[in-house]
């Protein structure tokens, strides 16, 4: 993992720009692993940037409780911790966490089921 | 798949409350599949009656955006189909829709990278 | 897909031994596709006869059910239509089918709610 | 983790219920768990008593190997200790688990196989 | 989808780049569709255009061969027909093809014998 | 896990050929815990040797970051951390890891962009 005072000029200017839109002065491990690759560092911070921020039609909160329902279907322990942590601090009660899990397990459940039985498509689930 | 006229009565008390909770006269194929086990049909209905109602913390359109994150990460052409199309009944717009689908790529590759970089947890998160 | 007809020796060598070992005068789409790749066909042909095969630990049929387990699990069409035409001829009942798909939505809800909650491995789990 | 003496009375009653069908005093970290959402402990104990019980088309050690192969595919480290655990204590032999493993592991090959070769479902397998 | 004559000005510029950069008069059906979102659909043509073209570390059809081992894993349809499709352009031969369907397949059932059989990692395999 | 002195003759005979072809004193635990099925570890054994080995249209290093992909894709944490040392044994450089580890999640986005999206496949990728 590259710390800041050991990084590149490329990468100072990634991790700056991290700390002043989260208003934090902590660098994830996340970025810190992908310094190794400036290149993709700066390229997933630019899209994680353009995509979680406010200002959208979704809410950063619920786009962050669907970065966890991914990062559970995809049983990836870093991302769940990570999320979870910033949904938390975003506002997420434990209410709506349970909730949360409660529809990613089902989803996980009847995803499987619909397969499993081979179910062909509705002819109206087709007019999308 | 079975049809209403032609399913037993335990088959058919499934298929009244899916009409009066949904208020609808329409049965998905994915229920009528599941007819097939009269027990499964009752328990998957019950449970989703109870999780994707509305009355919880989560209200129900941000649940069904859930669903569809789920979905779209374990590749179920059926599920993205028939909860896009109840999404869109629900009040989501193709603004919403686009921002769903961006933060779910988003968070499929960013699943991988950490995974990939065998990125540790950091010790705050772990404090959840 | 290459037919009997237009098959190289060592392709039909395997074909033969498929249909001699499953008494059938079928060749499946799978052994089919394969067959553009000589040396896959026979490695995978060879390893299924060895592992589906009776006179082990568990039947023929038990195995065939792990098969759409796994194949459910995977969301791979062909398999799960292939592996549940094979264990409807070796005897799976509805009954049998309704509990398997039961089973197998169930682990994949129990599973995503465990790695969600992030629960850690029971000390008695972990002597296996 | 919720433990059983600070639990409120609506967790006690489903340790109590999991003790006594399982003939048990042990409450597995899941459960401690899920306790903080009393409405998904409940019906996913339900669900499961229901599911695993015996009784049914498939015996109580098969349902299991089914559980263990899902896990295995979803890379669920926790399902995989604790159901190889119970796998165990239900008769699972070191030649049965071996067996299994040698299917989940031949399953995911040629599940992956079928769909890189872009393999089309044979007509006579959609006469399910 | 979007059709090039219907585009507004942002997506039709996607799409010159698209084409100037691949040399060809045809647009993609992802791209079409991906054009609802003009903003996703520019952030992700600019990192595919930045990953895959040449002049990097690896050469673009091991590029291509990579895409094709994720698209087969994630048993993605669309992406397999699509990527084989560019690989071939690009030279993959059917020797090729063979081999690199060989590997995914292998590298899948070993990636769940490994997990199944709960496999500490490697001292050794820690110092990266 | 087995060790060198302890297993018995069928399993010494896979060692000493792993040591041999690989030109190594070291067993890996991932071998060491097939050991217990010697069947499987031959079959395993066998497998990756043919596939895996020098003297095909791929070279060995871009079948090991293949192998890298497909792990990555599977969250598969041993099955990285191994593959990723034999792979750097084998000559990949920091910047083909990077850019190895860009296609597989820019390949994960994409599968899920299109997945999402519900992309028909393009008539002319039919005509592989």
């Amino acid at each position: 993992m590259i710390e800041y005072v050991d990084a590149p000029p490329e990468v100072r200017q990634v991790y700056d720009d991290i700390m002043a839109i989260r208003q934090t002065d902590y660098i994830n491990n996340f970025w810190k692993a992908l310094a190794h690759d400036p290149v993709t560092l700066r390229r997933t911070w630019e899209s994680i940037k353009q995509i979680m921020g406010p200002g959208g039609a979704l809410d950063p909160l619920t786009k962050e409780m669907l970065y966890i329902a991914v990062s559970v279907t995809n049983q990836c322990g870093y991302c769940i911790a990570s999320h979870t942590s910033a949904a938390r601090k975003g506002g997420m009660t434990n209410e709506m966490f349970g909730e949360l899990m409660a529809v990613v397990g089902m989803a996980n459940e009847t995803n499987k089921l619909v397969t499993g039985y081979q179910v062909e498509i509705d002819e109206r689930f087709k007019n999308k």
